[in-house]
């Protein structure tokens, strides 16, 4: 054994052009194999490799994130949470609880629900116990929770970071690792009422966030198969025709229908046929004409299908959101979990662009293109039936807002606007004007503080009465409490307002307290030198 | 070739017991094996592996997050959002502005960092490109950070998951993903102005939390290393006999003798001398008499450090924190970057028992222990100089909130008390008394979410009244408003306090979002049967 050992890793060094194909066939002929073995041989190559020095001796450390990734600065902190509170507070208005999933799962979670993307899927490296990925949706992990804890009802959000080896594109917000804000409501409900109520959220967060006009295409799985159906597409074929048709946002229709007849083998009429039927955009009315369709109407999934859109459109109106839903028949998205409404919101303002270091750095124009859709979802019914033992479906409707691109947007409009975006939120800054007060200083503040004011001051012995004022003026801090030695006998703090540069002498810390206690909003003198609250 | 490769793959399954150090040796002698090589040999190896069917075949799926990780179900997250605002709240309020940096960096930014503990960081998995590994710490990110950007001064926050493969202990709150709260303050300022604002921080948070009594202990590094030295510790070995003096929080003194003079081979006076001193606790005073003790006086940085703990304490004094901060000069803290002063805060209240399914499902009652350390942290001056490549220092000094056993108690303390914790906010429920009269209700609904109020409707055409007000009692929302036929001919709203069942009836869709708007607190109905606000 010993000997062949030795032989098997002299050996080995020179079996790197070796094809794989051969090596496993020639493995499984050797029926001894384990699949502990092959880790305790994975372990120790890697091992060898780690001793020669991680990638051949060569070290050269590179200060940089992952590639994909990026850090957030202050100021993009600023936006983002601006951006959350924003979607958190719309899905707490509509009753929403949340929860948390962990950053990775069991890999066996994950295996089989993407398709031909789970490439994308990072894995952890197998270092002895459970093998683990990082999660790629919100979705799946939900479905898992529900499963595991035999949840039926519940309607949750989630906001939280998923990982995708996607080729990224961080001019147009595509990275690595990036947010998904989802909303979900689980539960056995009478036709369309969540569903409806998804779409209102989505017209309410992206109203709320004044990203220029939208609309939201909706259509219905099932009005897709049966119109596939109807126009002759074989069965087969049905996913791989509908992935065609979800690139009509991005392609002419010339193209699609090529790529349906050329590279998918659809008969030219069939494509013809799709083709009159993907054009078609409207509201309810559409709904009840293609009801009437003498083609379309042979297809009981369609005919399902259509009711709903219509009785779906009823509840926009109630919720006053038809301005800007469009029932769309050439929108498809790509994910096969989707069994009944699908929906994607785009914005329709012409060209916004991106921005992001590398546009600034004079990248082509061609990077600046449209974010396109801002939002997607759709009803789920099956996937959680996937994960349950028993196979008891829990029925889902959702949606996931593209928080990246709507990040690019608000930093865009904010790098436009001639208004700071403050990284802080300091009310007061306690400054001195003299030199050694700085015992004064930390009590004054300790006082704000202890009074839940949020306030500052520089961690300095002496400080520059003028380096004070520019740090409030650099940082949008409104208000400089300034100590100096008069003031200190006389019991008072001098209070200034950074902008106009007013001031008032005989206030006393007390007052500033109240003052800001009762307001976060800016502050002013009137002619009489006492303090008043701009609102 | 081709032949001692089959030769080889044949040989390799009877391989296994072989020594790797045997190997590698093996390997050594041969010169031609790269680093790619090895890769490719683990790639197909591991190909082999999946092929086989990830686990010798058996295959069993088991619905669980991966080992030391759990899901936060909303009551968790009610919580924890609790914690977080209070703890984001103290950090606003010192004016803190907050980053996020990537869950994974580039392995070698983490290599070197963490010492022995290396050996708990996640890798992900070589699938080409970089090589990868979830972030250990937070610190660690922020100087990559720091560094990569040129940034010297700082004031921020960052409250994310790290991650570590720790063997987990979740009755104590010990998970292999958990959160950390960090706090830091990065720049060239006067000596321990920023290190008490530490302090003052975690003074607050522990205080705001309401967890009972707590101390925060704080020592140096360089008075460690001076005492080491007065007491004869060989320069050597001041490393391990600091880690072994760190065990003092959990071992007796006589445990921590004996591991230093028979594990660490320390001289017996040595280590009787350190006994003494780490035996000592005090404020501002202690440090001045150590400042005159004959053998400690005579290690300079022994008198830097005890000069500095004087001048934190003359600070805490004016912070009003001093109370509840002790110098104890058995504090050791393990991670090797501290450079100067340290803390740590415990609860000092007996047996914190923990919250956890496994206790709940009767677990023996020795895993009720106290969580002890909830807080820690320190100076580390030299941590960014690692990452700049001109090796440019940035001092440093902040502090991470030890969130997971803080939940745990909250957690604990949530179900000790008879008040239900609510997972949503919803302020009113849309009902209605009768049958279809699901458009009014929708109708209404809208209305009020338009307003930017919490509002619930069922998704359920005509559901039952006690259903409705069943669904507001379970999940603690205040109000039902209560459409009927006859409130539908009136034009008016019937509106009842849930807990109460008290009724007016006489009110319009605006004077709900009117009191409604004005008010997030309960409301009650005086004797007139109007409206008041109760706060």
């Amino acid at each position: 054994m010993n000997v062949l050992g030795i032989f098997c890793v002299r050996a080995c060094s020179g079996l790197v052009g070796f094809r794989t194909a051969t090596r496993v066939r020639c493995l499984h002929s050797f029926p001894g194999i384990t699949v502990a073995q092959i880790d305790e041989e994975v372990a120790k190559l890697l091992e060898l490799k780690a001793q020669l020095g991680g990638d051949d001796g060569k070290h050269q450390f590179v200060l940089k994130t992952a590639k994909g990734t990026r850090d957030y600065n202050p100021k993009q902190m600023a936006i983002r949470e601006k951006v959350f509170n924003t979607i958190i507070g719309c899905f707490k208005r509509h009753g929403a609880e949340t929860i948390d999933t962990p950053v990775f799962e069991l890999k066996e979670t994950l295996t089989g629900k993407y398709g031909e993307d789970s490439k994308l899927i990072y894995d952890l490296k197998d270092q002895g116990g459970e093998l683990l990925s990082l999660r790629y949706d919100l979705t799946v992990p939900f479905a898992r929770y529900l499963a595991m804890n035999k949840i039926t009802n519940i309607k949750r959000y989630h906001i939280a970071k998923v990982y995708r080896r996607d080729n990224p594109a961080m001019t147009r917000g595509r990275y690595r690792e990036f947010y998904q804000c989802d909303f979900d409501i689980a539960g056995q409900y009478d036709a369309m009422i969540p569903d409806a109520e998804c779409l209102k959220i989505v017209h309410e967060i992206l109203s709320e966030l004044d990203l220029g006009d939208f609309r939201i295409k909706v259509n219905d799985r099932r009005i897709l198969d049966g119109m596939f159906a109807v126009c002759g597409v074989p069965d087969e074929k049905f996913r791989t025709i509908c992935s065609t048709v979800d690139k009509l946002d991005k392609m002419a229709w010339e193209d699609v229908k090529k790529e349906m007849v050329n590279e998918k083998g659809l008969s030219e009429e069939a494509a013809d046929q799709i083709g009159e039927y993907v054009s078609m955009q409207g509201g309810r009315d559409l709904a009840e004409r293609l009801l009437q369709d003498p083609k379309m109407s042979q297809s009981k999934q369609a005919c399902a299908g259509l009711s709903d859109i219509k009785l779906l459109f009823s509840y926009l109106e109630l919720f006053q959101v038809t301005d800007k839903v469009v029932f769309d028949l050439s929108l498809a998205r790509g994910l096969d979990y989707y069994t009944g409404i699908i929906y994607e919101a785009v914005l329709t303002q012409a060209g916004v662009a991106p921005v992001s270091n590398e546009t600034q750095q004079g990248a082509p124009a061609e990077e600046s293109v449209s974010v396109g859709s801002v939002a997607g979802g759709g009803r789920y019914d099956g996937l959680v039936g996937m994960f349950d033992p028993k196979g008891r479906k829990v029925p889902c409707v959702g949606v996931s807002i593209g928080i990246e691109r709507i990040f690019s947007i608000m930093e865009q409009k904010a790098e436009a606007s001639a208004e700071k975006v403050r990284t802080t939120e300091v009310q007061v800054m306690v400054a001195s004007a003299q030199k050694n007060l700085l015992e004064e200083r930390l009590k004054l503040v300790t006082e704000l503080w202890n009074a839940g004011i949020k306030a500052e001051v520089m961690y300095k012995k002496n400080p520059k009465l003028l380096s004070q004022l520019q740090h409030c003026e650099e940082s949008g801090i409104p208000l400089v409490a300034i100590l100096g030695e008069q003031e200190l006998k006389d019991g008072v703090v001098k209070l200034r307002v950074v902008a106009t540069r007013e001031e008032v002498r005989s206030i006393h810390s007390a007052h500033i307290m109240f003052v800001l206690s009762h307001t976060d909003t800016q502050i002013c003198l009137d002619s009489n030198e006492t303090l008043k609250v701009c609102m």
